[in-house]
């Protein structure tokens, strides 16, 4: 496999983990924090992914090797995951994004995708033309955009607690710098 | 246990397990990668890690609950992890990281600190008047710097291989806003 592939997926294989060791059990104050109306909770960044990887990557994949740059791709819609969520617990969200992801890493591996592969085109609804290659990093930083915002979230609770440590910790004044994917 | 000190207990006692998933085994491309010229690689922020039990948060808890205001904390040393890392691999950083951390909190649990003891002063070298709750907010607000820069490191290596992706990812925009602690 194409050795900038083989680390990205390397790199996808461990989110699941390490959000479920960082996640799973840790009290409500911290799961169902945020950072103020309208921002995420890690449990809705938990739902997000979960969401992303049922709309948006692999079937992404699929539409660049089937029709290329002659269909745009359908917007991702960045509040599906209100469906994700729908009366389940964090546990129940953590072993769903392991299972989702694990699929998703084994269609991806049984496409046997060649460096030519990665050079193909497809259409991004509103960023136009874009590779393969753009698409699967892409997957691999957007895992580590929301593992960022996860400790920014929970960190945004221990603004106070700090006291005057504060402007020794820069996560404190992260403006988050998020958009839609 | 005071509520608020138990919760961060619980964040404290998973970052440990939360870098294990994450970075064990993980490719070199990762782990000893950085933003640039002194700047620090995964590889680096786990022996920071280490440093930092050692001499900085116990050490400072003992110094309240010994000296309150009448000694200050001896500063701390921001490169004093190059003796952590040298001729170790990651995976014996990371041992050694839970090994340490889980020591500690066996420690702090030993202190069966009351909410008046939480309320108790030292004296930072440079900031002044601290409490012995600020201290261990400190403590667990740092582990969320230490995991929001990681994950933003290893995004870096990312920013051109996401092509026209990027101005959704917010992580490679963040410009870091680190401090010594």
């Amino acid at each position: 496999m194409e050795p900038g592939l083989q680390q990205t997926i390397s790199l996808l294989a461990r989110t699941p983990v390490a959000l479920d060791a960082l996640l799973r059990d840790l009290p409500e104050k911290w799961t169902l924090c945020n950072e103020g109306e309208n921002t995420w909770s890690p449990f809705d960044v938990v739902g997000h992914l979960i969401h992303a990887e049922r709309t948006d990557w692999i079937p992404r994949v699929a539409m660049v090797l089937e029709f290329g740059e002659t269909q745009a791709f359908a917007p991702f819609d960045r509040e599906g995951h209100a469906r994700e969520l729908h009366g389940k617990s964090l546990a129940q969200l953590l072993d769903e994004f392991a299972r989702v992801r694990s699929e998703n890493l084994d269609k991806l591996r049984a496409l046997n995708l060649r460096p030519e592969d990665l050079a193909r085109r497809g259409r991004h609804p509103s960023l136009g033309t874009v590779t393969l290659s753009q698409l699967l990093a892409t997957w691999a930083a957007h895992d580590l955009t929301h593992l960022h915002q996860i400790s920014r979230v929970m960190a945004h609770q221990y603004q106070e607690a700090v006291g005057p440590w504060r402007k020794f910790l820069g996560v404190l004044d992260c403006a988050g710098h998020s958009s839609s994917s």
